[in-house]
């Protein structure tokens, strides 16, 4: 199968390298990888079966290349090219360019062993930074506001530098956090608010995901025992944890992602939350920090052993506050195991 | 003339506000703009003179205003659009989509006087961190690796998280800086090592770019002046700085871009390092940190008053070392102004 692909991650696996500007070609049995000067003493060190071609324009190179060889057809990606660069891409050129949306991420969905283990490896580092994290806030976060406790998130998780962040962390106090994707404010925290804290970090490119939903008490810590100050938000904080965890427990390989949605969804709508829990249950982790499988209500997609995704319900009152609990998981012997 | 958007910065140009899920819409006179659930409170109250639209699926809803409306033609930026929502887009549609490339940049190629002010103030906000950031290798920062160097950088930058960077910061010790994009290494400050610094910060959404080199002797400076411990490094800083200085004093409004990038290659040219001036002089920048005008050898714009760009000549001697000075000017009363 003759195919193309541009995204840095889909190219990075096809041949263990990739860089901001560089297009990947398999044609028959060749493989090229095309990329400009800079990245090119890189590239021949580090691409595996894969001949480097160094270019100033790498689309107009990729065009060159295909009008030299005889093939009638090539897959690509819609979603990774946009209309200026298709139209170079394919000028004058005799050949078929098929679209396989998502072409990248579905021989991505079962991860290998190796990948699991970086996967694992990413979530560890993960882990231990919000334990970090806790102590620093519980030391010296409190009274700042949002941007400040952002910014000790970051660089926390990124271990000052060391490692990418797979996302800008969410940090969001009270009523800002029933907003799934709340940008930081100037709200400052004060003792027993309601914290939510969302951050993952790359290792070796392999991303990690985690939601934690605290009562910042004295000495608080992002584990999943809590206690609230309000009846209300304990009541809601155990719905959301009863329901990630009847997700964990029952979910199995060979079920629908939308029934495996179900087993968080339902415990949240049986409870009367069910408007309030406003997005899928998960989404797939890998190279990208959202790839499939997606866990939602309305996917089909056949749940595998070697799957990594996140479980994380949420119930989100509006202007009051918001709770949220993630953990990344394997699908290992037909059974969930948390990384 | 009816437009539609998705760029990010090219909506907030239009209308004062934008997220990262929304489109621009204007069909003769009336303008929408649509976003989902999560930013609509916030559009409601920033956008202006402009309708706000929620939906779901954003590109589906720009599809079914488009239906509904009587027009032949609207432009559209190919850049801005990938295979797969353009086909969404214009799905079941009898209107001529006609490409403008690069539509919003020519558009904002001629800066406003509040849009100076707000370049202005960036700029000197990334000065002065700048100048701490230069406090704090001095008392910190020997000894350091590039990646914990870069992290200095980012949080001075930031101010600890207040503003987004204009990019991620290039910090590059001696061989390193002869790459113009060079990722972080392992390699540590010592004192008299070459030092470059390549960073800018965003003020309202408003990019700073700036560049130093240094030789980092004990309390280095990011200033113009500097004394380097080979012969060899000297005569290229100076030729370098001859360079930025020569294009600083001599560009003119109504000159071509590739009148300046002479400016300052011609120099290089005669010092007998052209071949190592591997990039343009300057880009224009505003919202966006690369945009029109590009200073380069091969354009033809015109500059005129109000454009805004970076002069930024570097000699890069592979294996050895990269020198590179940056400011950024706006043409004002026919001249450079540094900004």
């Amino acid at each position: 199968m003759n195919y193309i692909l541009k995204d840095e991650n889909a190219i990075y696996y096809e041949c263990g390298y990739s860089s901001d500007n560089s297009i990947f070609l398999k044609l028959g049995s060749h493989r090229y990888f095309i990329t400009d000067s800079r990245y090119t003493l890189e590239a021949k060190e580090l691409v595996k079966n894969t001949e480097v071609v160094t270019a100033q324009d790498i689309i107009l190179k990729a065009n060159k290349i295909l009008s030299k060889v005889k093939i009638k057809k090539i897959f690509f990606d819609p979603k990774e090219w946009n209309i200026f660069s298709y139209n170079k891409l394919t000028s004058n050129l005799k050949i078929n360019f098929k679209e396989k949306p998502d072409f990248s991420h579905y021989k991505r969905v079962i991860k290998s062993e190796d990948e699991i283990k970086l996967l694992s490896k990413a979530v560890n580092l993960g882990e231990k930074a919000f334990n970090t994290l806790a102590k620093d806030i519980n030391k010296n976060g409190f009274g700042e506001d949002e941007y400040k406790l952002t910014y000790r998130a970051k660089s926390i998780l990124s271990h000052f530098g060391k490692y990418s962040l797979s996302f800008d962390p969410i940090v969001a106090i009270n009523e800002n956090a029933s907003k799934p994707h709340a940008l930081p404010t100037d709200s400052r925290l004060v003792k027993n608010n309601l914290l939510l804290v969302d951050a993952g970090l790359k290792y070796k490119r392999y991303c990690s995901d985690r939601t934690r939903t605290v009562s910042a008490d004295k000495n608080f810590e992002f584990k999943l025992e809590q206690s609230f100050k309000t009846k209300k938000m304990q009541k809601i904080y155990d719905t959301v944890l009863k329901a990630h965890d009847n997700a964990i427990s029952k979910a199995r390989s060979g079920m629908k992602a939308k029934e495996i949605d179900a087993l968080t969804r339902d415990i949240i709508t049986k409870a009367g939350y069910g408007k309030y829990f406003i997005h899928s249950t998960g989404h797939g982790v890998g190279l990208d920090i959202h790839e499939m499988p997606y866990i939602s209500s309305k996917s089909n997609m056949t749940i595998e052993d070697g799957m990594v995704y996140t479980i994380e319900p949420g119930i989100y009152i509006p202007n009051e506050f918001g709770i949220r609990i993630e953990d990344m998981v394997v699908m290992t012997n037909g059974k969930v195991k948390v990384l």
